[in-house]
């Protein structure tokens, strides 16, 4: 049997690009023989899709589109993934389904088991799990199809109370296959790999795994799709942030034959080479499915803007990234000028718009209010509230979206102004914390300096009043973001965090200034996830609540 | 046995004053002689909790307090809530656990079956679901005690696929007790009474039923405690939107005599009397428990702040009300007349910023880059923005809360600007459509007119051009509210919304702008919550999708 995996970049609800794309794919692998092509889950709709599986319509709409690539399949059978209607009246009224589709017509309906409904995930707020478990029969092999998570039940201290290999092992199968829609995290591919790997050794099946890829606002699936041997060896591993579609011999002792060359990686890359690929195609795809063109963003000579513009340029192309410098009178000359290299270095497009003359205004017509006191937060703010108007009435006039350049550090520690520095379409570095963005610099400068090196070697600023450091009020970055790892992705205790060595009242003051931030981050625009934990839909914090704050 | 109600209002995280507040309440239900109080579902660290749950530490904090509690109960046993630990090795780490305490021990543990996961619930994130069912004996009378969700699986097509009580019954209880987390929408008060009632009838048991009341940011509890004898008669209803403990005596026959005048409603206020309540309720403890004390915002004269303005003098007193007029040269003079009139109406703070040097410097600011094109939605949101600048520089300068004063039917169609008139701390009248502000407004005015009379009758208009008015581009509200209640509400599809009567391009260009406006709302404050479907945590659109748009 020759099996085609298609690892595609699909776009949430929308039928007919997605229709469109999987037919396509099914006639190019029928002319190339194949007699079963794989597509990823709910690649009829795009993952995920969120609440619009609460549309009745909506749901009637994958069918629709179902039923048209059924059509397709003529000489060549295929699985498709989409929610549909649960049959059972007592329960959640849908299921995470995959059709497997032959001549014509939908010959097995396969429901996922295992839901998940953490960090990002929220499957049980739609799906009912299924509690019964079938093999397919198709020419001569006997095939356990599940749906990603259904495989993930193997660790230690098991998320779920069953296992559905467990009951489909029983009828014997050749061959597992398993559609997925697993989002990319720095440290996610490795423990893919390790979980599959663990169920082809574990069940003695060769194993057919497929992922999407793309960026569906900020969740970026990173393809890396998977196919080992009864032995658990990696047969194959689909290329990462890019779409692919591969060829299998199945014989029928269930040996595995690559019928192109193998993709698989002799080396991993490093965290930071994946992230700069992640926010690369998270930039792009939000671009291209929300139909914009032109990125623009303020540069402040800091390391944060320069790396979204080197970033968005890479992206978009330098003619669409439209760079805006925005100088008040604490700006210092170092720093219009790094933002000018860095213009030069990209050959993208700028603007320079000095912002005195705004701030002026705002302190003339306070001036009965603020009554002399003293300048404070209140002034600051001002300085980058005014930026941001700015940049949104270039964004109004001329079509652009405004790149949110806050890194993960400051938006812990809500060191940053709402409405200011932290508005934005689409936050490119939120889940990156600031160590990180320095080595993200590093990393975009390998071949030759694109990033200022003066840029990257001045202590960081808010430049927002005279010789402010963000040092004046924060610990030194190499303090601070393994303080904060600790607390945002292990979710440590204060008192474990200081037995790791750090000082107690920086600990304290470090995670009471997380947790009095959460009303900030609240309002801020959606981040390019690439870390296991970022702010947004995977973190949902009580805003007022009282927890070490 | 004489059974006492505590139906409190907590705050989350806030392990101090819950602890304190419920041994309190122990301690005063002892002197009156009760054998067994009841507090509310996860009483000891407030709903919703959130993601703090994935915190061991706020785990532990939960078992200590339960522990400090179990200690003053001597001569009563009380019934709390808590998050505990699964001992199951397999499944989700903790469970939604009810503590029944006798003799300063954990006599008894129950935990919660049904985990509601659907609009603001996310109890399948943190939760195991309990499969084992048992009774509590407790001085000769046999308990079904169960969690909120577990007894509302009795309406047709059940969300789960099993019922608690359906398990409990077979041992024979004397009676139902059931404790809640029951957040308000309008139309449940009624729906809670009907399902408890059916439970009752179902299962001729007298049942307990205690609520949750206070708001926790955007969640707004109700109370509204319930006491049913064993034929499904309402014995008592306790006050919605404040604190109440009652007593009942149960006898051995299972017939339930209040032990103070009741207080059932002879008759259900109207929704926006409930409305109004609730949103009195919400902003009170949202700045209670952020530590706050007062508010500003924008009065532009029209109907929307005024009502804002009105509902904050109410829950915070009118002296801890600061109102800015921040006229522009497209305000009218009746907006400013209108405005001085409320601020006299409610005797609250005020402070005039005219704005116009401020929009000046922003366009003279921009004429390089705008270059003589022609005035448009660029010049319009430099305006609302340079108000939202103004507005979060005085509380920056004085520690107020900006009040957001943007209605649902605008949030709905996009019609308001990102980081200008959707600013704020919290959103009062977000969950609000516009012809229901309008109820309020005359609400309000029952007694006396506090909303001028011009403010109620001229025509709605956001006064960002000449003669705007909001019909220039939007359908009457009394056409867009109720098209917006079937989508957002009802989620029923364009295709049945013009079967209902509505014209086909006008519901399809509205829904094409909820659609659209997704980005907008991501980035809005939190809503306080009075429908069935606010925006905000209970509806979880794709931002980046395609669905109708």
């Amino acid at each position: 049997m020759k099996i085609a995996l298609a690892q595609l970049n699909y776009h949430v609800g929308n039928f007919e690009s997605n229709t469109a794309k999987i037919i396509d794919h099914i006639h190019q692998a029928e002319k190339l023989g194949a007699d079963l092509i794989v597509f990823a889950e709910l690649c009829v709709c795009g993952y995920p899709s969120r609440d619009f599986l609460e549309f009745n319509e909506y749901i009637s709409l994958c069918e629709d589109a179902a039923q048209k690539i059924a059509a397709e399949c003529r000489q060549i059978a295929c699985i498709i993934g989409l929610p549909t209607v649960n049959t059972n009246p007592e329960g959640k009224d849908l299921n995470n389904s995959a059709y497997f589709i032959e001549q014509g017509q939908v010959k097995a309906i396969v429901n996922k088991a295992l839901l998940p409904n953490y960090d990002i995930f929220d499957e049980y707020r739609y799906f009912e799990p299924s509690t019964t478990f079938k093999c397919i029969d198709f020419k001569g092999y006997r095939i356990a199809l599940t749906i990603c998570e259904d495989l993930w039940n193997t660790i230690e201290n098991p998320l779920y109370i069953t296992r559905p290999m467990d009951m489909l092992i029983t009828e014997q199968p050749d061959v597992m296959i398993n559609i997925a829609a697993s989002p990319f995290a720095y440290n996610h591919d490795e423990e893919r790999i390790n979980i599959l790997k663990d169920n082809a050794s574990r069940y003695q099946l060769p194993l057919f795994y497929v992922n999407h890829v793309g960026a569906q606002t900020e969740l970026i699936f990173d393809g890396g799709s998977l196919v080992f041997d009864r032995n658990g060896a990696l047969i194959d591993e689909l290329p990462y942030f890019a779409e692919s579609v591969s060829y299998y011999q199945l014989d029928k002792q269930s040996a595995v034959v690559p019928m192109q060359p193998v993709t698989t990686r002799t080396k991993k890359d490093s965290d930071i080479a994946q992230i700069h690929q992640a926010l690369i195609l998270g930039i792009r795809d939000y671009f291209n499915k929300s139909g914009f063109k032109t990125a623009t963003l303020g540069l402040s000579g800091g390391i944060d803007s320069a790396v979204v513009c080197a970033l968005a340029a890479e992206a978009l192309g330098p003619e669409n990234v439209m760079a805006v410098l925005l100088p008040s009178r604490f700006s210092s000359d170092h720093s219009i000028k790094d933002a000018e290299d860095l213009v030069k270095n990209l050959d993208c497009k700028s603007e320079l718009v000095p912002i005195s003359g705004i701030t002026e205004a705002f302190e003339n017509t306070l001036k009965p209010q603020f009554n002399n006191l003293p300048f404070n937060i209140a002034e600051e703010n001002i300085q980058s509230r005014s930026r941001a108007v700015v940049l949104m009435a270039l964004c109004n006039k001329f079509g652009y979206i405004l790149l949110n350049t806050s890194n993960k550090s400051e938006a812990a520690v809500g060191y940053g102004t709402l409405y200011g520095d932290m508005c934005g379409g689409i936050s490119v570095i939120g889940d990156v914390y600031k160590t990180q963005v320095f080595e993200l610099a590093k990393y975009l400068n390998r071949d030759r300096e694109i990033i200022p090196i003066n840029t990257i070697i001045k202590p960081p600023s808010a430049e927002l009043r005279p010789n402010q450091k963000d040092t004046d009020s924060l610990p030194e970055y190499d303090i601070l973001d393994p303080i904060l790892a600790q607390y945002i992705e292990y979710r440590c205790s204060p008192a474990e965090i200081i037995k790791m060595g750090y000082d107690g009242d920086t600990v304290r003051r470090v995670l009471r200034l997380v947790n009095l931030a959460e009303h900030k981050r609240y309002q801020t625009p959606p981040i390019l996830r690439v870390s296991p934990k970022a702010f947004g839909m995977g973190r949902r914090m009580p805003i007022v609540g009282k927890y070490l704050s």
